[in-house]
């Protein structure tokens, strides 16, 4: 009788039932940024309907207890290891998750993926409408009926099973983004980073993608999400599917992965100014001022000076003391760091200059 | 070698040197009120100058990383069980540590408490100016002092050590409290509470106190700060020691105490408003209304029918899907609940009513 | 890309390779008693083959790295939500889950669950040869078929979706104890307890069974696995197939669930005194003697007088002192108390008597 | 009234009263290997006594909840921060704590540290007598009254504020490790190790000594005492004051700091075989055996080939699942590893061999 979400009937006053689910979501705290929503994203992973060991709808239950606001189930169209027990049908994983997912308030985007050896490799196609129609032996053909139909397409952990010292770039990527017709790259999957493809992403103004890929069930969040998911952060006009659907395509992403975030400067320094504070509260001796750093994200963050082996880490939800020199003559002290891991290119950190007056 | 606030150097740029504690403070998620800052605050703790086991700047030190605003260090005047190795001094444990609380921007009230068996009992009295001029064999006289140096006094655990069936109020205590020579009373004390005492501080309007009267070492904070020592809430026009003074002698507090909030409606209730978001998200049916119910707090809020064994709880930083049932007229819900936890009188939570219009 | 075990060629030396799963399994500390191996079981769970949401080796992962000994899949018979898209193989679920059950070390128990509205309620049928066979709208013919086939079979939950105040036993059921075709009953299922079936199950010498009819994914186990499912401890002779069958025919099993065990004094004493060492340490003052108290398994312990309140709790993997008053002319200690979440019939701890001679 | 060791008095019966502190001790996993019992120590703290900030009895608190056999308090002898308010006495940290260790069982180490600058540096005698007669301001005249004490003395933290580019052996070393008046090195001392120290220790057949140096209170332990403080292991033939003083002056140690053991061979292979088990489960194909392997103890293991960047773990109290190749002749596998966190020289695992005949 165990289910996972215990469905509770709580109160029943005025003759108006509430009833409740006393499961709870961990919201995430990454803070919106300057004129958009910040969303938390997975558009990959899968169920038992490709090679996944799920059934659809524990995907949105993972999704809404873990805080995110979008998933995509992108059930393999060529592979299906299960179908000796389950009969292929591409849009049984969304009709199956889609009313659950409404009730949940979580964002459901019908996709799929498209899945060949590389070259070419394996594509998401996200917003699709009709997946059935992308199922055909010519793999551009499918590529080509995906973007007929409106979706967002993006090149899947680009380097993976390739051989380490061998180029995974080959003809069909130059004519797929020449063409524009993969429009991202998801260079991080899993706990797996790909460098090249980073770079890719940068050289040919790429929308980044990170994602968790899961097969299997999800571990629960713990506090402070410290064991989160890796998810894409796109950053939305409003918390939409068609919000989500014109962030991508205009590349306004970053991409969460353990302690680290891949950005570009534009949205990885508003998200760093919002989730941080820095606070002047003491100065003594004329010479040292003391700075409270309020960190008020989940995701920590490491300061430290280029080169540098380690640096002072700002913990979540926490507040650090600082003690900047005073320059005696301007009453200032001008604090600059790099954000080690808020990587803006391979292996380089956001710049920051903190500018104080102390009191 | 090792000191448990590593201090860290971190880097040296422009010639302007920048140090840091690498230690951590967990900030304390309990919102601000409308007009007041709502302070953290600890006003009974004891060191190795009475019979605690601490020196006094571990209480900053241990103030800080638990995310608090305020302490009072509070040493017997009367009981020095450490006399035959520590010289009396009743000054030393607050010069010892304000240096300290400076550096950290933690506020340090100057306390003592004036220690009677029962009756009279234990009072703390803080932002004293002269502590050793409070050293008189004359109970009556040493609260008159406290008073005359502007002093707030406090009983301490009222019904400590006394017996379970026998009134612990005596004629002193009436003539403390007509005579205003004592303003609060803390009806908590670490994980003890004393219910008569909860009563006499509604009938005479006395200022709610509850401290954690720790002896020994705290242990450092848990995320979401679940194991969070026993405070006073100060509802503070700003953040200082005046601040703190006028609203102690005004009477806007309340107690933080495991998963319980003591305190008077008109606090708790924008307490409770500023801490839970109720967003509707989707109605369906014509009947039944999805309602997301955000707790952005650290404290869990337990919402129940008055008498129900067990309420709904919504859990700190969390979200709890309701789904109350919508009046087809009005197309309005009503969600009315007692907080069970937020108590405004002995056995007696919070009432909220909740009215939306679902979309 | 992810897998949950993630798979890590380790090592090649001398020609011989090793390689590991990199997921751990975190051992469950209840020790053996004399001539019995103490194994952890869970005999009821579903996946998508009835009326759960993961595939069936997604069971075994989970009993591995939650320390079971044994399993049993027990998808309903007659209820097939995934019939849509799944077809109805009784067989499957055991099937594709033995082989990985073999690698992990895992004991698999072939079993389905015949399911009717009560009465008669569900029963689950362990260790039958051919599920199909059972696969007959006559009730009775059903249980006889297990019967026949060597199954040991028990009533599941057998208040579930019973009116509070009214029986649940039947007649059906006098037919099925009194003819021994149903030989154990569970009566923990969850976190929900059964207390008449507890009541019936020492009247007529049942075998006592706890599950945790999971339908969903499980949580991973915590530390000191403060999270356990609801499990049967079977004393069997030796950890085999053969093994438990023998010993749930003897009716020699017990109940784990939260912080509590159901079962016989006569099980329950010798796994008390397998978990728990007192050892005296010191003696002083002719009067009061020191005592470590070391519980060395994962249960805690609460120690108590009957009738009281609140008794001492023995913490798992922890040391506990006591403090016993000698008896001046004999010189020892006797502690006299009764265990109280060891439960041997409802509402009654195990007694337990420690007599010590202090040193 | 808050205490961290809540007493409780829990039962009277029979006229004989037991009482218990509700605190528990959290006992280390490390077992003991042939011959020996494996004792947990800690020889170098402070107090408010020199330059710690804690009462004397903290340290039995702390030593007792966290698993520890024995503790030596080592206040310094020439170093006295707060003498303004707290007299010069040499013995009053022993014996403000003795009674407490005695009653929590506890070996208190009765010491003292030797203060000066370096050279010599600093060092701890323990065992001492008289630690008044060592207050001498001849370094060589109080090392020499230490040892017509008896007392086993070992050289503190030797690169401690040392140049990192110059040795710190001086000849005063030379001498003190020629006459025999120092058999100890601390070269691992709170999370800093003295990779030169190390070497000395073996090149001169030294005891190996690790130890926190703590000033400030203890955080709690967590579960599997994965934040355990750094001590040393004493293998000593009973577990006494005097089984510590043969086993030390004998050079039966090893240290444990954060993961990792610092020992000889002689002692760290009987712990890793104490603590590892092999067990062969399967064999499949003839070729590939199944085995479980399981931790008992607190201790991870980082089992890899030399040289290897990353091992295998195996967990503390977990078990994990290797796949060795099958020998097809001789039926067996071997199993060759270096065990890379137990380091018997600097940067050099223990090897292991373990020869498997498969089932």
């Amino acid at each position: 009788m165990k289910i996972w979400i215990r469905m509770v009937t709580v109160i029943i006053i005025l003759g108006i039932a509430v009833s409740a689910s006393a499961a709870v979501r961990k919201e995430i705290r990454i803070p919106d940024i300057a004129g958009y929503r910040t969303l938390k994203c997975d558009f990959h992973m899968h169920t038992v309907f490709s090679d996944g060991n799920v059934w659809p709808t524990v995907r949105v239950d993972e999704a809404w207890r873990e805080g995110l606001d979008a998933i995509a189930i992108t059930d393999h169209i060529e592979y299906h290891p299960h179908k000796e027990d389950i009969a292929v049908k591409h849009e049984r994983p969304y009709d199956l998750a889609v009313s659950k997912a409404k009730d949940m308030n979580i964002l459901l985007v019908k996709a799929a993926e498209i899945t060949r050896d590389t070259p070419p490799g394996h594509y998401n196609a996200l917003f699709v409408k009709d997946i059935a129609a992308l199922d055909n032996k010519d793999f551009l053909a499918q590529i080509k009926a995906a973007n007929d139909q409106g979706a967002f397409v993006f090149w899947n952990h680009p380097g993976w099973k390739q051989k380490a010292d061998e180029s995974y770039w080959f003809d069909i990527h130059t004519q797929l983004f020449n063409e524009k017709l993969v429009q991202g790259i998801e260079f991080v999957n899993g706990d797996g980073y790909f460098l090249d493809a980073h770079k890719w992403a940068l050289e040919r103004n790429l929308t980044f993608i990170g994602n968790s890929d899961t097969h299997s069930p999800m571990d629960p969040p713990l506090e402070n999400n410290a064991n989160h998911r890796t998810m894409t952060l796109v950053f939305a006009k409003d918390r939409s599917l068609d919000g989500i659907q014109e962030a991508l395509k205009s590349g306004r992403t970053a991409i969460w992965v353990e302690d680290k975030l891949y950005g570009r400067a534009e949205f990885l320094k508003p998200l760093f100014e919002a989730s941080v504070e820095f606070c002047p509260v003491y100065r003594r001796n004329g010479v040292t001022a003391m700075l409270e750093v309020r960190n008020k994200s989940d995701v920590p963050f490491e300061l430290g000076r280029k080169g540098n082996a380690k640096g002072l880490i700002l913990e979540p939800n926490s507040t650090t003391i600082l003690r900047p020199t005073v320059n005696k003559e301007s009453g200032k002290a001008e604090i600059i760091y790099e954000v080690k891991n808020l990587l803006i290119e391979p292996g380089k950190g956001l710049p920051i200059t903190v500018t104080i007056s102390a009191p």
